[in-house]
């Protein structure tokens, strides 16, 4: 598992007769390598929410997979260059993200009126004449079980992270302290 | 929800075909008031694993439950006073667990091969003539779902104590450097 790609980006999330409201998204891209019982690579793409621990959308995208995606929206990309033509996409929305009226922008969009079941993940570039659709991705929602797999791995490294605190502050107190003394004699 | 027991124990685990093994179980006893439509109490006992996000199995108790466990297992209590005699059985067996011999046990056994299904949790006296069963408790493993949302809630709290610690290396910090500073001019 290689991870490409894991930043917080703007995205405009639009739900059946509900505003257009922004919110700020996680979006992680991992290369998974499997090398039994055949040689594999499957893109996976998630987006989640670090305030909200249920949201959770994903995609694998198999070489097979990606094959209908790139005839179906028009790629000249192989597979093996789509992450990194991905990643440069994402990247142009968060410089554009500061601007009053930013040419990339980033849409989630969803056919129930609340946010759930499969949602549309695209990259839109809109120019004076018209928007234009650079990549959409069907993400689906993730089962309780996903969830729950997720959630477990966010809880474990968050664990590890607190311990490294818990071991940084006590090596600053004893460390601060023993110079405090020290100056102090 | 009033929290009224919350620790870690050690319980001898039993399944199918296998050896019995120790682990450290934290057993969580909480006392849940609905008001609405109807007052209702409801206890609830949950047991998990520090180790293992995964691991949960749960029962709720309520009122009239409580009234067939009092037949089923003989008990002479009433509702009100069981969570008390319940956590004064488990305190008995927090202090017997340095003993060679200890004398107040806790068992989770379950029909499967693996720790899966419904699991019987007991708290088991043993003397010189035989083992008696002070209450015998039948939990059920948590679904997807609920294990979902015990792990939202671990993350949350375990959140809230990272930044807090943040916070205290942060002052612990400025507070340090500042007496250092004084006593070095």
């Amino acid at each position: 598992m290689e991870e490409l790609f894991n930043k917080v980006l703007q995205v405009n999330v639009r739900c059946r007769d509900c505003e257009e409201r922004k919110a700020n998204i996680r979006v992680t891209i991992e290369l998974q390598l499997t090398t039994s019982p055949v040689h594999k690579r499957d893109l996976l793409v998630r987006i989640t929410d670090d305030i909200d621990p249920y949201f959770l959308f994903n995609l694998a995208i198999s070489e097979e997979d990606f094959q209908s995606l790139k005839v179906q929206q028009g790629l000249l990309i192989d597979f093996a260059s789509f992450p990194q033509k991905f990643i440069d996409l994402l990247n142009l929305c968060i410089s554009e993200q500061t601007s009053d009226s930013p040419r990339f922008l980033l849409h989630l969009s969803c056919q129930s009126p609340v946010l759930e079941g499969p949602a549309n993940f695209s990259v839109i570039e809109t120019n004076a004449f018209k928007h234009l659709n650079h990549l959409s991705l069907r993400l689906s929602q993730a089962s309780d079980k996903e969830v729950k797999d997720y959630l477990a791995v966010c809880l474990s490294s968050l664990k590890a992270e607190k311990h490294a605190l818990e071991m940084k502050l006590k090596t600053t107190e004893d460390d601060l302290t023993r110079q405090l003394n020290y100056a102090q004699q």
